[in-house]
């Protein structure tokens, strides 16, 4: 085996993402001077993902998708863990890392499965709804919940028509395809059809629409997710801190004896 | 002591970030499906932050800020930590938490502490020049690094010159009213004095300038940091994922032997 | 519906592992005041992972397996990111939880694979030999690495004799019945057979033996082995934060400008 | 400036700690082998920490500590994370994180603090109860609580007594020196003069003077608290992740529209 060299460790780290120099900093090939003040965050967003900057119908779609999920109330576990965890004396990035870290297979995954469903129920066409009833059918064999469909709390997601609107008009204006957006309303009739109570698309099913259409991978549902509701878990940390509360538990003082005695 | 009650246990939880009722999702009083569309990702960062939305001029800076700190390569902790981590076996999600946990207060608390720097020599003008001595020295003698100034790669940070030109843009136009900004080039002025080799204010001075004229606490320029920098973290932890390494050390294997036989 | 109650919240949060009520703590049922002293600090990991405390011979094989796993070294990501962590303005909780925090399905989850493909050679059974040849075929069809089974860095792991050692003689004891033992045995033979380079079991295919042995189901196969691993994280971060580098890279310093013209 | 080598990285991650080479695991200088089924899992922590194995004395006030800590019930923050973390679809080793992240200076420091506290009043001596006087009198005006003395469930916690008789046990066996067993005693004696209410000390301060008798650096306190409460927290994850429950919130469902209504 030939002797090691520094050019190995180089190359070990090496990245596309950006190239940091003294007095340089690139970020996909662009100067970051380029960028400040002329780029929206969010374009930024794209652009570390993607390589290249969005056209601004491509942008105002994941703006929406990343404004949707920002926050879903204290009773979200990620949401109630960075509140408590800020009361225990870490920084609001450590409170940020414990609620962000929780976004799991079943907290945060959905979007990513939902984008894999979809994206299954377009290879089976060109009929949509008999591909959606086969799917749907082995998809229910395998999983309890079918994931970006149905809510706990809300009959209709407050969230489904403004996005399914901007995608529709993203379709229309040739912005994006519409293979996500047919196969999720193929999944939607599938799931109306004959009952008294349908289960409409939630915001997962919604964002893994517009992150298909808008061509990302399916794991960057759960990454793109992670950004959105950071903003959350930031908001509510910082409330929760300007409070004064220590080693803040689940449960108020006054419940604790009544839980001791159980 | 009154038997407790249920109603306890939603004080304990209660809010003013967000109201989330069936069918109802409401930011900071706005229903959602008002802002989906309509209102950028940086807007609903601002409204979860501060309770209303940001005008035009607030938003410009807060995007720049952001766009400025999303990545500095693979060499800094946050970065290569998430890019280990995604070689793990856990998903995105950890990845990322793993590498924002580790913004405390070396890597990610700059610019909170070069706010209160800043906030210090603003009060104690209003002969700048003389304040800016009497805070530096005293701040030398405490720590070892002056927050916010210097950098151990750029002699001049390339995102200092369009940074300062929006702040005072900003300043201009009244968007904001230069408190910040005065007390930043002061300490640069006496930074530069009588040396050859200057040190210009860095990207955390530069956003804890930007977040002190917009009138955020201190510690939300960790918090907002954190927001910007999970992006890069997110695309450098996404590169890594598609090259298909396991369990990615800090060395690549050929290294390991010279390692091995220190 | 009815009227929700306290007692509900308590329920929600009612546990079998422990009971606190003023001056009362009860781990399993027991007074904290008669383990503290008369009991180790494995034993008090049984007792709260099983409900109860091991014998001797049980507490001596968990023992020899959380020994066994502790540290890699600095070149194990989880060591690495820790020893990164720290530099980086976080505490020891901090530190310690982003290292852990990886310890994921290919990290740390070999452990609790290996579990599963020793139970399904032991149900094959009774003749192992063939059943192993059937069960490892069919893994090898799905899984690029056989887990608990050879290493990248060592021929043979240095910890392999030992704990065979201790679970041959526990089986001799009648403490544990054998059964993962022989299944692992078998495996290890199949890997062997008219090889010039046998595939030995490694430390996850090792613990996972002695694991199974004494009844812990798979998951705490990677729930201990982070109980082990922390130790040696933690160890690791100290002896850094005694060095005090200020955000530690994977690179040192000198290497960088190699790195950055790359 | 020379030409960087391989060597300069190799010595950028060269330890103490452990050496790792292919069939050679040694930890401290002594092969792991020899370790396993003749060490305890203590005896390796210690090991790992302090570079030699510990006296049979030291051993068992280091298990005594390490039992007392393990769990506090699931209103403590770490516990109450973790058990909601698991049910996220993370692994065990992602919600232990995210439960030992929030070990921070308010929930997991108290004992460093009290190390430090203690120490002083050591410093302050001979006369201790002067000191004492002293010493509290000025941390009276820094901080609103004590660190290590009250506790907000127990008046008396019931790890007390059988820690501090194993400590006085060992100072008369000459096991340690029993400096900080009288400083912490001298803090009781001060903190109950003159009150129909005594403050005793709780188990922060506690473990603080074993860690101080044995010789452990102040931030270790934090570190080996760590470790300890990683076991309860794992066995409240476990527990709670074979309930099935997914997305646990702090709430119950059945709470919900109270909270909602609020």
């Amino acid at each position: 085996m030939s002797e090691p060299t520094v050019q190995d460790v180089a190359d070990w780290w090496a990245t596309a993402v950006s190239r940091v120099e003294p007095d340089v900093i690139e970020l996909r090939g662009r100067p970051i001077q380029e960028l400040i003040g002329t780029t929206s965050f969010v374009g930024v967003i794209w652009l570390l993902l993607r390589g290249a900057l969005p056209t601004d119908g491509q942008q105002r779609l994941l703006e929406a998708a990343l404004v949707s999920s920002v926050d879903h109330g204290p009773h979200a576990p990620s949401i109630a863990i960075a509140r408590m965890a800020v009361t225990c004396g870490i920084g609001l990035n450590g409170a940020i890392a414990s609620g962000v870290n929780t976004l799991g297979d079943v907290h945060g995954g959905a979007g990513e499965q939902c984008m894999e469903l979809l994206a299954e129920v377009h290879r089976r066409g060109p009929d949509l709804d008999a591909a959606t009833a086969a799917v749907v059918a082995e998809w229910r064999d395998r999983v309890r919940y079918l994931p970006g469909f149905g809510h706990r709390f809300h009959r209709v997601d407050p969230r489904r028509d403004p996005l399914l609107g901007l995608v529709r008009e993203s379709v229309s204006a040739g912005v994006v395809d519409g293979a996500y957006l047919r196969a999720a309303e193929a999944v939607e009739r599938n799931l109306a059809a004959g009952r008294t109570r349908p289960v409409p698309i939630n915001v997962d099913g919604l964002t893994a629409v517009v992150y298909g259409e808008l061509g990302f991978a399916p794991p960057l549902a759960r990454g793109l997710f992670v950004l959105s509701r950071s903003v959350g878990i930031l908001a509510h940390a910082w409330e929760e801190a300007g409070q004064g509360r220590r080693n803040k538990g689940p449960m108020p003082p006054s419940v604790l004896p009544k839980f001791l005695t159980t």
